[in-house]
């Protein structure tokens, strides 16, 4: 270990990222789970019983992408006390983008004040992952010495395409956004691993929003293919029969055992999937933390809203080492271990 | 401990990245101006005399994204002397992607026959500059030792999102795919920069594709937010004002001098800003890449079927220097320099 630091001093670029602060944003109209029993026309506390949600929120009107992930990075700024300006690269990392171009990250720059700053501003696209896969990009870039302090924000608005005809999809999915600000000086990522399986490609899917199928060419195409379809059966089998793989190579990469792990912040995918997937896996329920019984599944705004939860409660401290981990439509497996 | 300190080793010794192999493809179906004038009533050769373009392709059936996508990157592999197998990272670099969830890269990773690889695939949006965001990405999972060889691909379908009310728009775009195959052992990039100036955001809009605006909700919005929206005057105007001072910052982060530069492959937006601009700015226009008059442009995809042209035609040699410089929506400006 000595060996392995005295090297990293010696690379001229010393140093990590580090966590500096966080921030989130919750739409104002909150839905309690038996407004959603009552819209689905089943007996009061089904929802909450079968998947465990007790609420979501939902985004509306002034309440776009971009408008949360600005109250989401202020917060985010404010917490890590640095000014706006202060950033030298905004990575957009949403589940689905505001629009198609130009990117949701341009969009949220503007919201800033940062019009005419040049500070860079892009968007990362790997589903429910992208915000581990940002994260990882912020990470290689503050150990280059080419950034110092990166924003990073995902806000998603699942609500726009649920179909209520497919309950068991419609009745899980909340909106959302959050950020936070890294900044060098830390001692970063211990390890950040990503798989792709696309033998699974079709157990998530949203169809539309690209240049296969346009509302101008076919809108009742169209119209089906901006509701989110998902086979939540496949999904988990193929995530499955891979996880414990990358888990272990996750691990050795980062020299570090499960027991080590202080605090497990992961997508919130299902309540089910986390009570049983992640015990089942070797990680003590009580690290894990949990939001979807507040929040549901935020696509890729899950995973830093359970980290800004964690932070925010104390369940994540100082020194801490946690484990961001998720599985996302590709069918993708991400994971970073990193010191807070 | 052995794995620690080979790990250091290979890190204290970096190496950046070299393209080993280029692709491109173009869709079956050759649009010749004249269509276009025929199409816009306007007379024979006013396309061609107006923005110097004799041809486009335009892409149908089954030429989707993902599957153009996958014909260059074969070629890319085979000019690189490479395996699909051998990959280990699969960047998608488009414009505009193939559809919502999940990345475009997971469906040309299965595409390639890797649909139970494990290697990571996703997406980088930056509009017209993701390619040489990808690279920029590219770059740094190479140096840091956490990649071998790497995909990035871009393709766009520029045809679906055409507005032929909008001549001046709908006249210059067309559709194609290009890849390349970068590999560790090489000099890597000289500098990479990217500025955003959202001041711009508003000039190049597909409003349509994500979050804001959807075809089962607003049906008639959708379909005109399908088509994408460029203010011309107002890009090159935000563009020109930032672009010599971006390129001097480039060239001082780089080291080297435009008087270096032996091959500059731009994004083709039109075939008049490339004519004027970059003479203006200092470049040699015999160094110049121009695949505008027969392809048009091609969103994303134009600089790596620009770098492909070069490639392929002897105007680009090993050892050369090449500077990859565009604008985008954002508005945003990216330029690379990098010794092929």
């Amino acid at each position: 270990m000595a060996l392995l630091m005295f090297a990293v001093e010696d690379n001229s670029h010393p140093s990590g990222l580090i966590i500096l602060g966080s921030g989130a944003y919750l739409p104002r109209r909150r839905v309690a789970s038996t407004e959603v029993d009552a819209r689905l026309g089943w007996e009061t506390g089904t929802t909450q019983a079968r998947f465990g949600l007790e609420a979501r929120h939902v985004a509306e009107g002034e309440e776009t992408s971009s408008y949360m992930a600005e109250q989401a990075a202020r917060q985010a700024l404010d917490a890590a006390g640095l000014q706006v300006s202060d950033l030298d690269l905004i990575l957009g990392a949403c589940g689905v983008m505001e629009q198609a171009i130009p990117s949701t990250a341009s969009l949220v720059q503007h919201r800033l004040g940062l019009g005419r700053s040049g500070i860079p501003a892009y968007d990362v696209n790997a589903t429910c992952l992208s915000f581990i896969q940002a994260l990882d990009l912020a990470e290689m870039k503050i150990r280059l010495g080419q950034a110092k302090h990166v924003l990073v924000f995902s806000a998603d608005i699942a609500s726009v395409g649920l179909d209520w005809n497919e309950p068991d999809v419609a009745a899980i999915f909340g909106d959302g956004a959050a950020a936070i600000v890294v900044s060098n000086g830390g001692t970063g990522l211990l390890a950040s691993r990503f798989e792709t399986y696309s033998e699974g490609r079709d157990a998530c899917v949203l169809a539309g929003g690209g240049t296969r199928i346009t509302a101008a060419i076919d809108p009742e195409a169209a119209a089906q293919a901006s509701y989110f379809r998902m086979d939540g059966k496949v999904a988990f089998r193929v995530a499955s029969r891979y996880l414990p793989r990358f888990l272990r190579r996750l691990f050795d990469e980062a020299g570090v055992s499960k027991q080590d792990v202080d605090c497990v912040i992961p997508h919130q995918a299902s309540g089910l999937a986390l009570a049983h997937g992640l015990n089942r896996h070797g990680f003590d329920p009580d690290k894990v933390v949990q939001t979807f019984a507040d929040y549901g599944n935020q696509i890729a705004t899950s995973i830093p809203m359970a980290l800004h939860c964690a932070i925010t409660s104390g369940q994540l401290r100082r020194g801490d080492l946690a484990l961001l981990i998720g599985t996302s439509a590709g069918i993708s497996i991400g994971g970073v271990l990193v010191r807070y």
